[in-house]
């Protein structure tokens, strides 16, 4: 690592964060076989398939258009288990709550939580608070583990991704991300995106069944770019992302403005899906007829040619997106 | 509530963090079934007897004499298991990271976590890592899901507990907190006091076979006064501590020179259980024999007559041991 302190990057989703993991976390944990790359991972009870994951969340605002940290510790963890190809049951909540945030919010944020959990079908089993002093937290942070039983049919996995395999995603990019930065007020702009933040169940137990689903993953923090890097470190194929991924225009003028690139921007409500080509058409289909997935397109493909994330241009250029180095936007999640 | 912002007084183990639970987290969950009185939730997978339980770790220094908050996570996790009557099998770990955090430190850290997670006999199948900016984190936070299978025997509960039975406890109390509150060098004070963190599963497992067994409790965050405090809430019966509760002498000193009492400070390794009267002596001589238990006595009596926390001193007198509304020592676990 280059330095002998944390850094911001070393949460950012990108290259930093992954070294940290792998050095530390992933070494220290070797013998408790942690899949630092999986979503979400099986665990041995009672012969069952049972599948546990869990997430930290610091968004900042705390509360924005489309969902606050309360609804999307719910849906990034329930999300995790459900792009792992299982169905999310319970759930245990921890929260750090910084002495001064007002009562009002948090009840809030909770009801917002449990709300969020009633509709994606799980229960809070187990919950432990932590307050802490003035200026020691940010007001709020969540960490929720899932556990959840994996459905039959494949098991989607980064490592069954082929030559020439197809990526599909449910809708739009970047809406979380752009939702939450706007409503940081940082930059003096004002829009109406909404976070996407939201279930992705519906949407990944559509592609259960067919046999050519290679691999789900939701784009959170590090955006889509940041899963076709992981794809070409797990697979050594290239990712060659296509300009049909469809951005939200108030997105892509955002973006524009302040120099982000949405395919690095998270997501919280969205799916990529690797799959054989001749399931696409199908998968899309299925898809579109989701609430969840109306704008789901094609995103790209699989190519043993180059071995890094290519973006084709509409207007037919080519650029590299490389993994994430700084932190585009720290609390996004 | 008394004001409408959070308070340290939330986090204390005492009274306002259990309304702080009971108003909001319970109440808003309350179809998830969440039992806020439980160590350890049952989960049904498979029709197996699987437990779960998570906890929060804010502990300052983050580093002190007999563990750090890395040992402490894997102990606290794990313990609420074993207390609960299960055997730990698995964990997920979140780390909340505060920019600026030596590198050296986190890893000694998490080498220490995956040491008493090996000794534990729990593996750690899932994670996930945030990094705070600095001035918005102490350090570095923890939340630890654990997930067990309940052991053949009594399924202890604080319902189980009758007039009659009696309280014993597995060593000296208060170790925890009088060393984490040495180690901060807040008060002038130095000394040699060790944490008592580690693992309580051998006691636990040693109980697990007698009928008369009721109870058991690892007292951390607001010592073995609260676990009283919570008995005579859950039962309405007294509870009457008595004199035989172990305190070691650095301890007894620490407290009278800055006015704590050892019965409310945090122990980390420590069972405090309740059996039926006939089986105390066998249970005693069970934990003097194990290496965790050499100090076992016991700690008092369940009695229908006061409604409340009565300490029973050497000398004969009494006093009144009321639920906690300060925090006597935040960021202690």
């Amino acid at each position: 690592m280059e330095d002998d302190r944390i850094s911001l990057a070393h949460g950012n989703g990108g290259r930093f964060m992954r070294e940290l993991i792998e050095e530390i976390f992933a070494r220290h944990l070797s013998d408790s076989n942690l899949d630092v790359q999986a979503d979400a991972a099986p665990i041995d009870l009672n012969g069952g398939d049972v599948m546990i994951t869990t997430d930290g969340f610091t968004v900042q605002p705390l509360e924005f258009p489309g969902g606050d940290i309360g609804s999307l510790a719910v849906h990034g963890t329930t999300n995790d288990l459900a792009v792992a190809g299982a169905r999310p049951l319970y759930l245990t909540l921890n929260a750090f709550i910084e002495e001064g945030l007002e009562i009002e919010i948090l009840d809030r944020i909770v009801a917002s939580l449990a709300t969020a959990a009633r509709e994606a079908g799980v229960q809070v089993k187990a919950g432990d608070t932590k307050v802490l002093r003035r200026g020691e937290g940010g007001g709020l942070y969540l960490a929720t583990t899932g556990v959840g039983v994996r459905l039959p049919g494949v098991h989607p996995s980064i490592h069954r991704i082929q030559d020439g395999d197809v990526a599909i995603v449910s809708g739009t990019v970047g809406d979380h991300g752009t939702a939450v930065m706007l409503a940081r007020e940082d930059f003096g702009l004002r829009g109406d995106v909404v976070s996407d933040a939201g279930p992705v169940m519906a949407l990944t137990e559509a592609l259960m069944g067919f046999d050519g689903l290679r691999f789900m993953r939701d784009p959170t923090r590090g955006g889509i770019a940041s899963i076709a890097n992981e794809i070409v470190r797990a697979t050594g194929l290239g990712v060659r992302l296509e300009a049909t991924i469809p951005v939200k225009d108030p997105v892509q003028s955002v973006c524009e403005m302040l120099g982000y690139d949405p395919y690095y921007l998270a997501c919280e409500g969205r799916v990529f899906a690797v799959l054989a080509p001749e399931y696409v058409d199908e998968a899309l289909a299925a898809w579109r007829a989701l609430p969840g997935g109306r704008d789901a397109a094609r995103a790209g493909r699989i190519s043993a040619t180059d071995e890094r994330v290519i973006l084709e241009t509409p207007l037919g250029g080519e650029r590299f997106l490389e993994e994430l180095e700084d932190d585009p936007l720290p609390r996004i999640c």
